[in-house]
């Protein structure tokens, strides 16, 4: 079977899966997930024997220390797995909710319900938790879904998948509900990103690379997820102080994630003083300053930013600090830079953060508080397949409801248009 | 300037003029339409010249009658497109509205609030009431647009572009909020549909050719538009007065629309008794029978119908008639050959109902009403950008809010995340 032949086929099934999960409730979802959570933990000594040829692989083509840790599947890791599924289980099944209901003059009664997307693809790193987290959210929200991970987690994900599919067909849900590409060739992606008659919509969870490869390429339509070049204004009214503590917070409590804030845009006429202050907590937790002239007038160990700085999200212990004139220089920065993703203002002037609300376009935009916030869990969603930052079907953090699509029920007693 | 120059230029234009319009209140938005609708009727007879050289081209390129007369701009019509503006500054302005609001245990305030989508790309076909209606579409949800309509049509679209860009100018609202794209040649469409670093979605309205060419082609975010394939299933316990009524109405009151009936399939144990009926009907409305074998050992005056009828949108006075077995067999049919833009039942039978209300897979399900009601104002939306028959973002009827997206707003008082 040639490549193209192999990812059609697998979007036939797919296609054919979503129509059958269209139609089943609930209670069979949750049980599938309950199942999937509890076949992983019966079947960890073969996930983490499987997970361990990509480990040793990982390490033989040297790896980095960094991406290892993402690959390494852990008996902590599995049992992490398996809760989350126990959770996407417990939270409420989206499908059938209404969304409105209205009578028209000629009694028409017109009622939008909420229906699944259909075939959801999922294009990510060498990352097997995605495997399952991924699937627990497609599933609950009654949609099939074709994955295609990193091929460095290749054999950890065909594990993991072979547990899923059997769990799926010992529970009576659809064994083609969940697939994965097994090919490594990047080939398959190619056609998986043109197969717009049976994919409805293609998620790609990575880093910038990714997402551009996808976005630049994919006829199918794509949520753009987790790119964040995150911002955070200190304003010349901020409480310094909590300046400080939101800025360690959004940056080293977690660097690697796209809520992590990589640039602090501070007020000149509080730069002299607020600087030093800020430096000293960002040196003492080990943050690499690089900033504008500006910054480096006032503190001459900062490295000087190049452009490609103000851009970059560096998901990493780096920070690039600049200097601006006032609140309008700051959000015209922003619109400039920013990945649309989280910005914040540290102001105690009402004014300004109320033109920082209206004026900054992002998915998120705070006052007074940490842009980590921005996550599925911490918004009160459970969890969550990825953070939009595009602003077509949805933006922010998205759960369930993001992995749903409505259509219109119309009752009529033999209504005909005048 | 060459093509590629040209048009990426409108789409930075279009992006600044995006930035400006977010912020534009309602009140000023609203006197910009009205402007717009009176400089409308001010210019009538310098639109109707510029309209005429389209026309002369139009009949010695021997277009289509029916081309023809989308194409003309009567006066009828300018005051047709001067009210649709009216009648949107009417409308309610979704920017800015909440959508939801909820307090964390934290105590961070979130808000879900309503903005533009950013910069709207529209491409259609020789209809210059086009030009009007969707510009007054996004301009009141706050968005910029930039046109392509049909070559046929370029003087015209010329002309109410000036008129409108004219009246932007004296009503102090962006000039480059609307733009259109005037070069002809097919490249700059091409260019346009992978724009995606200015324009945030692309919207196709036209037949299908102009629809699949734009989705297999655009790495911009499309909103599929218009193709209906619309079927009505006439079930064993229908009313048959009722269902003639209703397949007349929705194939013979406006046949070139999406919403109209373009298949009747109908249930085997009424077959002789019914079919009969509709077909006498049928022809005296002056519409084309085609049909598969079993219909045809009932009339055999029906043409037979080939594997390519049954996917096809006639917009014309023809209709395709399928024998079903039953209603399974019925939602099979749609569910291979359906455009999932509007389907119908007639039955008396209420578990027959709530079957196909759940299992059809479209934006519009009916029970025993025309199909002709899928239409934004039908549905009491007001005027309507178009119907989408994709999943994502929207489904049916598009107005004035599908034309949005959202944004978090997070008030805190030094929240950071533990």
């Amino acid at each position: 079977m040639d490549i193209k032949e192999y990812v059609v086929n697998i979007g036939i099934k797919g296609k054919a899966a979503a129509r059958l999960m269209a139609s089943i409730n609930t209670e069979d979802k949750n049980k599938g997930l309950l199942n999937i959570a509890k076949a992983l933990l019966e079947n960890k000594t073969y996930l983490m024997e499987e997970n361990e040829k990509d480990m040793i692989a990982a390490k033989e083509n040297g790896l980095s220390i960094s991406m290892q840790d993402r690959l390494l599947l852990s008996e902590k890791r599995i049992v992490e797995m398996s809760q989350g599924l126990n959770e996407v289980a417990a939270l409420n099944d989206p499908i059938g909710e209404g969304i409105k209901s209205w009578k028209r003059p000629n009694e028409l009664r017109i009622t939008q319900v909420r229906v699944p997307l259909g075939v959801i693809g999922i294009i990510y790193e060498a990352r097997p938790n995605v495997t399952v987290d991924a699937t627990a959210l497609c599933l609950k929200s009654g949609n099939s879904v074709i994955l295609r991970g990193g091929s460095e987690a290749l054999n950890s994900n065909k594990a993991i998948i072979k547990v899923i599919k059997d769990s799926l067909l010992s529970s009576g849900l659809p064994y083609d509900a969940v697939q994965l590409i097994s090919i490594t060739d990047r080939e398959a992606v190619n056609i998986m990103m043109k197969l717009n008659n049976y994919i409805d919509v293609l998620i790609p969870r990575g880093g910038a690379e990714l997402i551009n490869n996808v976005l630049a390429n994919s006829t199918v339509p794509v949520i753009q997820t987790g790119v964040g070049n995150c911002h955070i204004f200190v304003d010349s009214s901020a409480d310094f102080k909590m300046a400080i503590d939101i800025i360690i917070n959004a940056k080293v409590q977690r660097p690697a994630v796209c809520n992590a804030v990589e640039k602090v845009l501070i007020h000149k006429a509080i730069a002299k003083s607020f600087l030093p202050l800020l430096y000293k907590v960002l040196i003492d937790n080990k943050v690499e300053v690089r900033g504008d002239a500006a910054a480096l007038a006032i503190i001459k160990e900062i490295t000087l930013a190049n452009e490609d700085d103000w851009y970059k999200e560096y998901n990493d212990l780096i920070i690039g600090v600049k200097v601006v004139e006032d609140i309008e220089d700051a959000i015209d920065h922003i619109y400039k830079y920013s990945s649309k993703h989280s910005e914040a203002i540290i102001t105690e002037n009402y004014n300004n953060s109320q033109t920082f609300l209206n004026k900054i376009d992002a998915a998120c935009v705070y006052v007074n508080a940490s842009t980590r916030f921005t996550d599925g869990f911490e918004f009160g969603f459970g969890a969550e397949i990825g953070i939009s930052t595009q602003k077509l079907h949805a933006r922010g953090p998205m759960g369930l409801y993001e992995l749903t699509s409505s259509k219109f029920l119309i009752n009529g007693n033999g209504q005909i248009r005048k």
